[in-house]
């Protein structure tokens, strides 16, 4: 059974807007909190990757699927799964939940570039090892 | 020739990441600014629609391909074209660059619905000829 | 002995800047986020007041001292003492450690309005003496 | 008479909050993009300064008062000047106005820094004598 990643988000009044939810720009900002902590459950500290492997991360694509809103205050359930493990790529499908509502749905896909050069370059082995318990099967053709 | 709208934001200090460069989550932020611009210029006042016609607008679906970044106080020049004028939703495509160069470019699919009961609800005709000029033909079928 | 109210945040990545520590605006954010869960702790939820006292709060002044940066993935820890509760206003002081570093410090001083009129209002009794445990004496002069 | 440096923003949809007005962080993040704006009718593009001067800034301490709201899509003129022009350290007074009501007034109080020790310096004299017709002598006082 693939690994899925979960975390808590309670949303802020800030991030709610005149219609009283949060505001749309606001999840991909989340997305960024849910793949940080998504890596130091699978990895480990982000920085240190950077230092120890030579290696960063840059966004390259995102999606997301707006289905029902959230407000202030609610509790927002993140479910993280690894959509395709690529050579130089990752995609993670995200959604998130208040309670058994589905709220959003998305995707990010990062490229991982030497920081130096900013080229692409290849996924560490060991940070690929870390991510494959968490890739999810039925994901796969989805993403391409 | 179809029309296109056109809009310059200067990118704000506040807005880029220890990268220096454009956090990505704010090229939602520039989206909702760029249509709020972008209706301004097509059909009139936002808050008047929704008096006037009895529809609001909801965020469905966003997309972003990220190509290259974007620095504090870049100028980015966005361009929107409409890729589909549906029964009840709205799709623009969206780009910016700074100079020649092509920093993102995304869609933002929107649904029209009634304020009262949220439901989904024709788009109002008067709404449909403003931005019906900015139809691009090219890009109906990429957005299905 | 006074009450202290202490609840911890973990600077996200989007909320640095090009310097690599928190932007600036993000204090203030952060401060609502403490205000909120020191409500919850000291009155109840939020909105229930509202409803509830037909009271509500804006916020009237907002000040805060810059000591030392914090960084992406810092743990921020926030202490709340109420300086001065007033007949219509009320008045927080807030500062926030990564350890034993201090990183700033501030307050935020509120006024009940009754949100039909949005004019002043006094404190409702309960909200009061929900927060009168929190008041510190040391800090009353200089809120003045 | 002293120069006032003048500059107007449109609040953005995504700034307002669920009481339908500028959520008071944001405040602080419209000081930064008009202190950026004053920088460069006064003194020259910002991050020239850094290199050429060997002088950065961080923010030292911050002050707002609230006196009434804007809303989506109102325009903020805001009005900056120079409060007190010490020897390491600019202090600028900052208010914004929907047409000629006052929404808010407050302080930005700025320390120049040695980029590479991030000690305080003395301020160069040429920014000194870029900054020194916009300071204002009735606001001298109150800036101690």
């Amino acid at each position: 059974m693939p690994r899925v990643f979960r975390h808590r988000l309670r949303v802020r009044y800030g991030e709610c807007d005149p219609q009283g939810v949060v505001f749309n720009a606001n999840y991909l900002a989340y997305f960024d909190v849910i793949l940080t902590e998504f890596w130091r459950e699978a990895i480990g500290d982000y920085m240190a990757m950077i230092e120890e492997h030579g290696a960063d991360m840059v966004v390259a694509e995102s999606r997301i699927g707006f289905r029902s809103p959230a407000a202030f205050d609610d509790e927002l359930d993140f479910e993280l799964r690894v959509a395709r493990l690529g050579t130089t790529a990752l995609t993670c499908h995200i959604d998130a939940r208040v309670g058994d509502r589905l709220v959003i749905e998305g995707e990010m896909r990062h490229v991982f570039i030497d920081p130096a050069t900013k080229g692409k370059r290849p996924m560490p082995d060991e940070i690929r090892s870390g991510l494959d318990p968490y890739v999810a099967p039925e994901l796969q053709t989805a993403a391409g």
